[in-house]
C-alpha cells in the first residue's frame, strides 16, 4: 500500500506542451485501488488547516493562504471535491466556498475580474471556487458571448490577476476535473431519472454537451495560456471520482506545507499562567 | 443501543422557572455511552440539509433556514461542535460559520444588533454563531460596558429581533453548552502547556473564569428571559463534549424536520430530457 506521492500528483500540471487530447478521462495513473490512497493525507491536511487557522487567529498576516480553483464540465464532481475534499478534512470555520453563477446585472457592469475579489482568501483562509473568472473564457468564447478581442484581452488579464493574488502570500492551484463525453451521459441520466437529483439538472446542460469539443478547443486555449508557476493548471483524469479527490488531497497537502506553517509562539509565560490558573 | 430522542434532547429547553444552578454540566442524562448515540442523527442531518440546499439552489425563497447560536464559557467547546457536528454531518457549501468578537469601532457605532444582520440564514442556508447578541447582555453586564438601562433595554431587543428573523421562516436553537468551573481550569491548563493550544489561550481568561459566578448570574437572567417558542434556549451539560454535541444533532434534526422539505419538483419532462440526451 503504497502513497500517492505529491510528484505523482504533479503529473497533471499542464506545461507549454500540454494536449488536453492527450489526458485519458478514465486512467487511474499510480494507484490500482483508490480506497488504499483516499485518507493518505488526511491527518496531515487536518493538522496543516489547524496551524494556517491558528495563524490567523493571532492576526499574523503573513500566515499566507490557499486558492483552490475548481473549472470543469458539468458533473465533473466539483461539487463532490468540496464536500469530500475540504469539507471531510477541514475546519469550516477557516474555509471559504463559493459558487459562481452567472454574474448578476450589477457584476456584469463591471469588469469580468470585478466579482471575485472579495471571495480571495483572508491571511490563514482556504478559499474554494467552484466556477470561476475562467468561465469568461470558456462559456463565453464557446458562446461568442463577448467580442473575440475582449476574449483575447482576459487571458493576459486573468496572468495579471492571479500574479497579484499570489504576491499577496496565496497559494494558488487550479483544476480541471477532466471528465469522459461518455461518463457526462451517464451522470445526466442520474440526474434526469433521480428525484435527489433532479435540481441539478438544467435543461440547458444538453445544449453545452452538444458543443462539447468546441468547449475542449476552449479548455486547451485557457488552460495553456494561464498555467503559470504561481497559478499552475492540473488537469485530472475524473471519470474515478476519488481518484481525483486523492489527487487534489495531495497537492492541497503540497501547498499547505510550502507555507512552512509553526504553531502560532504563545504571547505569554506558560510558567507565570499556569500560576495565575492555579489560583483564580 | 437506544436513540437519543428529540424530546430527551428537549429536556434542556430553557423554560420560566429554569434555574442554571440546577443544572449539573457533568451529567449525561438518558445516555449510558455517548459513543452509542453519537452518529444516530448523520444520516438524517445530511438527507435533510441537502433537501435545504436543493431548494435554495432551485431558488424556492420558502424554502426556510436555521440559526444556530452557540453562547458559552471560554472552552465550552463552541468550535468542536461547528466542526464535528456542522463540519461532518453537512455540506459546507450551506453552511455560514460567523465568529463575533469584540465589535469593531464601526460595528460599535450602530445599534448592537446592527452587525448581526448581515450574517443571519439566506433561505436554504444555515448560520451558526459562535458567540452572538448575548454578549451584548453577558459580558458587556458583568463588566459594565453598557448603562443598567441599556442593557435592560437589550433583552427587549433581542426578543423582538429574533421573533422577526423567525418570522422569515428561519429557525432557531440557541444553546449554551454548560461546563463546570473545574472542566474549565483542565481545558485553559492544557491551552497554557500545549504548544497546538497556545494560540486559543488569551491571558484576559483568567479575568472572565474569576467572575464566574456573575457570568452565572448573567446566563440565569438572559436565558430566562430571553426564551421564547419562536427561538428557545438549550442549557446543555457539557463536561462531556460528546454528549453536548449528540443533544445538539437532535435538535438540528428536528428543526431541519420540521421544515417538511421535499425534494424539489424537476422542471423538466423526465421523458422528454431522456431523449434529448440519447440524441445528444
Amino acid at each position: 500500500m503504497s502513497k500517492l506521492t505529491v510528484e505523482e500528483a504533479k503529473q497533471f500540471r499542464v506545461g507549454p506542451d500540454f494536449q488536453l487530447a492527450d489526458v485519458d478521462p478514465t486512467a487511474t495513473p499510480d494507484v490500482s485501488d483508490v480506497d488504499d490512497v483516499f485518507h493518505d493525507y488526511d491527518d496531515d491536511l487536518d493538522d496543516l488547516q489547524r496551524r494556517l487557522f491558528a495563524n490567523s487567529r493571532v492576526g499574523n498576516d503573513n500566515a499566507g493562504s490557499v486558492l483552490l480553483v475548481l473549472q470543469g464540465m458539468d458533473t465533473s464532481g466539483k461539487g463532490g471535491i468540496i464536500r469530500h475534499v475540504i469539507g471531510e478534512t477541514m475546519d469550516l470555520q477557516g474555509v471559504h466556498v463559493k459558487a459562481f453563477g452567472r454574474p448578476t446585472e450589477e457584476e456584469a457592469s463591471h469588469d469580468f475580474l470585478w466579482r471575485f475579489y472579495e471571495h480571495l482568501p483572508e491571511p490563514g483562509q482556504i478559499s474554494v471556487f467552484d466556477r470561476s473568472h475562467y468561465e469568461d473564457v470558456l462559456v463565453q468564447r464557446v458562446k461568442q458571448m463577448a467580442p473575440p478581442e475582449e476574449i483575447e484581452r482576459r487571458y493576459g488579464a486573468i496572468v495579471e490577476f492571479e500574479n497579484e493574488i499570489a504576491a499577496r502570500g496565496t497559494k494558488i492551484i487550479k483544476v480541471m476535473p477532466h471528465i469522459s463525453r461518455d461518463f457526462q451521459a451517464q451522470n445526466l441520466k442520474e440526474r434526469i431519472e433521480r428525484a435527489d437529483k433532479h435540481w441539478k439538472y438544467n435543461a440547458g446542460d444538453i445544449e453545452d454537451r452538444k458543443l462539447w469539443s468546441q468547449f475542449m478547443a476552449a479548455y486547451q486555449i485557457a488552460l495553456t495560456r494561464t498555467s503559470t508557476d504561481v497559478a499552475p493548471w492540473y488537469c485530472i483524469p475524473s471519470d474515478n471520482k476519488k481518484y481525483c479527490r486523492s489527487v487534489i488531497k495531495a497537492l492541497l497537502f503540497d501547498a499547505l506545507d510550502s507555507l512552512d506553517l509553526e504553531w502560532p509562539e504563545p504571547d505569554f509565560d506558560p510558567e507565570v499562567e499556569l500560576e495565575r490558573l492555579a489560583n483564580s
